[in-house]
């Protein structure tokens, strides 16, 4: 995996910049819609491509491993070829799953013991297996095994489940390094950054992180229930001290603002369930703010969903239709607005990039979050 | 609307035509997807005209009628503008789901008191209004309010059904004859054979509704619970009775097998909305027979559906892909087998056209039904 800077921002730490992966370019920054169980939900995958203009999706390990498991996942030359998606891929590390099972997990140096939701079954994830699974799933980028530390944390357990994170993520880079991909492409790996909102820990993570010379680096443990200041404040210590050079991934975020304020302060990679989740209740991201398409208001408007978008969903259907289908419960509602909410959040990164590259970066930053974020 | 028949099979009453309406030709035989609620179910509109190839859909009254509802659909200008399919449209009365709510209708001869399976509220459908609610839903070719006779049903009930559906085609075609569409293209009316599985009424029927000389012609009360040779039986004394210049209309058929022998028995229109309802339960109809995708034969086959067929969804996604979606419930497995199963249905259709021009309709459909209807 190759990166380079393009732009800079002059005004804050935002840049554009082109990952390059066997599998294709990604364009920095970029968000990247999530695929949990090889689908990203309620899309097919030439829409990925043609309406959305995706550059890199999402797969769960922790859902896949799972189903369709990984017999038949090597069988079918990795998750590329079983699903369909030819551009580059990146993985999770399932940590983030299997922690949140409660109940039904068990957490030891080694690794955690877990139950599957779907059948009960007893399964054992360690840095070292979680590496080799992601190497039989075949994503360009794979992720360390890590906690995502629960807000809240107290300071010692953010420290003891850090410090775990950091032995574990030792074992991961060994492993990694005694394997190779499976399909005669590669693989990259990356570390996360822990410590939850305690500023020293975040940088003394963040240092270890940094020595560790992987081809790029992620931020876990934020978004999970802190207050935004908090999440930005942890994100720009840190990518004070992440190598300039190197792709940063801020995990698991955000509301389109926490995506222009992490562009801001130096993120190039951003994924997250919502602009999905979200299209599935009714809620829509537009270029002119937040709709509740299941509002009253919208049900005789035949204007097109979002006509500032570039694609089929958002220009071909009109916010009456849409919210009749979201009323009715009509799987097509689920389709449309899952199609036009990815597609605005690959839209505003574009953008961003646009801004980025004209210098005009800061000023539309502050008048985009204004008004992305009013609801209309 | 104009009919003409291009080719007549010599062995059978099979024959190829093309319906004319304002908004575009039906090459006959033909399949109609079934858009309940003004949606195909998991199905993209461009996808009906790119993948499918349908050449015209349905939208459900009843369901219309209750949401959106009339206001809506008469500002956004018909179901056409409404929902963005462009083609020809054919709504059916409504008879058949008012009848169906059993517990929540009252029967007079004015018409049916209903209940709305969605809040509750009280409705009156009569022919007067359902002739007026199509006018405003405004499709192409609209039906009679009719009832759909149970199966089974006795001979008194049959006959007063069949009679009072009679009476009620008059007051529809009254009605109809007085008012005009509102959209400025035609709409057309089509009345409804009744009679159940009793041949003397079916005789009566087909002759009482060839005798109003309306522009084209349908066949209900079939494919509700009997032998499927009774429906070939009663198909086949109708369609010698009902004008041979005008399209006939099977309402609710079927399996393939059904459409095969029905276009043999000189049908040219069908409806089901079995394709869509059993792909959203993984059954796939074909061009080598019936799958069971949840099987665990298909686990590990990473072929495509099926590559006789045209469509994206048939050939892009192997058959492990889409047993792995329906299997986890993802959104996306229902979407690719109702695309599929559609694409299978007018593909069918289309084959029994070029046949019948060919000459070798009948050798062909026997071989087909065989085909067609085994499990793989």
């Amino acid at each position: 995996m190759k990166f380079n800077i393009i732009h800079k921002d002059p005004k804050t730490k935002a840049r554009t910049g082109r990952v390059e992966t066997d599998h294709g370019d990604i364009l920095t920054p970029i968000f990247m819609p999530v695929g949990t169980a090889g689908s990203v939900k309620a899309v097919h995958q030439r829409e990925l491509v043609d309406d959305i203009q995706a550059q890199i999706i999402l797969g769960n390990t922790y859902h896949l491993y799972l189903r369709p498991g990984l017999e038949i996942l090597e069988k079918a030359g990795g998750l590329h070829k079983f699903n369909g998606w030819s551009g580059p891929l990146l993985t999770d590390s399932g940590g983030f799953q299997v922690f949140s099972l409660e109940e039904n997990r068990k957490i030891t140096e080694e690794g955690v013991m877990f139950r599957s939701h779907i059948d009960g079954s007893k399964h054992h994830f360690t840095p070292e297996n979680v590496m080799d699974i992601q190497r039989i799933i075949g994503a360009d980028i794979i992720m360390a095994f890590d906690e995502c530390t629960p807000y809240p944390a107290d300071y010692d357990y953010a420290k003891q489940s850090m410090e775990r994170t950091h032995r574990w993520l030792n074992r991961c880079i060994n492993r990694f390094g005694a394997t190779q991909g499976k399909y005669g492409y590669n693989q990259t790996l990356f570390p996360i950054v822990q410590g939850s909102v305690y500023k020293d820990l975040r940088k003394q993570s963040a240092e270890f992180i940094a020595s560790c010379e992987m081809e790029g680096n992620a931020i876990g443990g934020l978004s999970v229930g802190e207050p935004a200041e908090v999440m930005y404040e942890m994100t720009d210590l840190i990518t004070d001290i992440l190598p300039i050079d190197k792709p940063r991934y801020l995990m698991g975020v955000g509301t389109p603002t926490n995506i222009l304020e992490g562009i801001a302060l130096g993120i190039d990679m951003f994924d997250c369930v919502m602009p999905t989740r979200n299209a599935r209740n009714g809620m829509l991201f537009t270029s002119e703010g937040i709709i509740n398409i299941r509002n009253e208001k919208w049900k005789d408007d035949f204007s097109p969903l979002d006509p500032a978008l570039a694609g089929y969903a958002s220009n071909f259907y009109s916010k009456a239709y849409l919210r009749h289908l979201i009323i009715s419960k009509e799987m097509l509602g689920a389709q449309i607005a899952s199609i036009h909410n990815l597609s605005f959040y690959l839209w505003l990164v574009a953008e961003a990039r646009e801004k980025i590259a004209s210098g005009d970066f800061s000023a539309w930053k502050d008048a985009m979050v204004k008004k992305t974020s009013m609801r209309r």
